[in-house]
């Protein structure tokens, strides 16, 4: 553990459910820091977590634990995990939120026991933030509960190849309106075409190749194909949203 | 004191004024560490602040400055304050902000000096932050302004009860829709109904005992009744906001 | 260095991108202390961004850092910039950002060396990260590449004497709606009068000398002219927003 622990919630900055988990972490765990990643993820908006985590926590050093709430569940019968994977630490509600962090690395996840008296519908003040303030204070994991060997996953995105496309689906649409796909670097072919809902767009180095206005696609900096408009959104200008499929042109050999 | 400032503002996140209170307060006190609670309150809504602040403050570790300003009279006679309560030092504008801090905690407040040369409109930057240094530094509450004893305290909500009902108010909305209201969870009876504009709604123990868009009541995570609509807004799906009351079986004896 | 990196950007709240700079620069420089100062600026807004950071700056202490990334032509050839000013240091894109803080103390900047191995549209993460924790780490300017003289400035708002009046513009308009101008304090007659798009308004010491409703012109917090409505949007009561003219009465002498 290094002292580090990152928070990222749809809770909004404009209410004091940051501040009641904060305030909790800093009371079990004194001295940590806490970092924000961001609190306005869209409410109850797991598969959007579930992305910005998946790429997020390599940033960090090894041994930062990451406490992750997007939980439309809480209160039902959900379980509760704790969970190590590539180094770092995770404390998450087992919707999938971690699906993409495990599919990097491979995980060991323990069962959070939910004490009697906890709020039914506050689980990030009364189960996660202690649970990541004992794994930030040193706290061995197996300590936190059983052994989970199933923990949630989500669907996967379409990713397949055919008659020489490469297709897969935008994942994520970021503030900028950028359409983020899940098609991996190593397996688009660097000359090729993408097309997109009837578009056909060429694959440049940035977005910065083409005139404003103008959309394209590149590789994004996650290390998978994007979409974009040179200073525009291109989820407006394209009409898409998360789920719509793209088509490149794969690699071959 | 314990080295951590709590801050909680209207600013918004797309200004400066976040900024310069954080560096004046590390410029006053190097090495505290700073904490954002929250600053996307609705501008210049002091109830909403009073609330957010009221359960915040008790998750932190005693010693902790909490640092909150929406502060809609800055620059006209409303008087500075800072105080000391439960444990915790809190500087605000003398609005009411205080108001359920000092209901839960017996406070000693005094009046802060404004200098001649701080700006007429931007008391957090030249009045409070400087006050929050100098308490988090472990100067004396006394030597920052001679003592109030009245401080403004905003108008209790409603709370009564009358035959059988315990009748209170919604006081606060939050980030998903769910209707927090002051009727405390050791009046309220726990095989009762509630009423609110209308609707008869049933008392579970949590939002996920109603099949979804279903509305429900419960005990919240700050001890009293909230109104939810499972994977919806309440505030929307029964037209609702601050203030409009609600009605709850009375517990008995 | 002071161990403090504050942190200005467009990458809103609901993304990933703040949390990976985060992570670079506590990966890259373990022990600094990162300070958010804003996300939400509008987006691609370099204007904005230069004049939140050309006031914020001033009120951390000297040897702090200030990363600022507002950089729509990120990929393009525009150079990245590490700088040293006021006894500060600056990591930005070459686009006018730092043109505010580079007007107010002489500043020494360098073109920081592109990695081949950089994302083409998140020098943000890849860039600008890695050179601000090197300066924070005690690295010198000089190290971190080539000497710039000609940094880009963007076009200084107006300012001049007519017939008697300052005129200016609007440089900023805030979260509350308050008109920000460029006419500085010492410049402005104390016993003048403010004309902005047909309105004659009085000049007051702060919002509150006017009733409710009513707008006004007073010396605000950063030492400009400001216009604002008490309780209310000037924005949207007198129709103007940044760039807009505006005039007041010119000190003698």
């Amino acid at each position: 553990m290094n002292g580090l622990i990152t928070l990222l919630t749809d809770f909004g900055t404009a209410d004091g459910y940051v501040g009641e988990v904060k305030g909790t972490l800093l009371t079990l765990a004194p001295g940590v820091t806490v970092v924000d990643i961001a609190h306005d993820l869209p409410a109850g908006d797991v598969a959007a977590a579930c992305y910005v985590l998946g790429r997020v926590w390599r940033s960090f050093p090894p041994g930062t634990i990451h406490l992750a709430i997007v939980d439309p569940g809480v209160g039902s019968s959900r379980r509760a995990l704790a969970a190590e994977a590539g180094g770092h630490g995770f404390v998450a509600p087992d919707n999938g939120l971690l699906s993409d962090v495990f599919a990097a690395a491979p995980e060991r996840a323990v069962r959070l026991t939910v004490p009697a008296e906890a709020s039914r519908t506050f689980h990030g003040r009364d189960v996660f933030a202690p649970a990541a303030a004992r794994l930030a204070s040193g706290g061995a994991l197996a300590d936190l509960g059983p052994a989970v060997r199933d923990p949630v996953r989500l669907k996967a995105p379409l990713l397949k190849v055919e008659a020489g496309d490469l297709v897969g689906e935008v994942v994520h649409v970021d503030r900028f309106g950028t359409l983020v796909t899940n098609l991996p670097r190593e397996h688009v072919a660097a000359e090729g075409r993408v097309r997109v809902a009837g578009h056909d767009l060429p694959l440049k180095a940035t977005f910065a190749d083409v005139p404003q206005g103008e959309p394209v696609a590149f590789i994004g900096s996650g290390g998978t194909l994007e979409i974009a408009v040179r200073d525009g959104r291109a989820d407006v200008v394209l009409g898409l949203s998360r789920g719509a499929e793209v088509r490149a042109t794969a690699r071959r050999g």
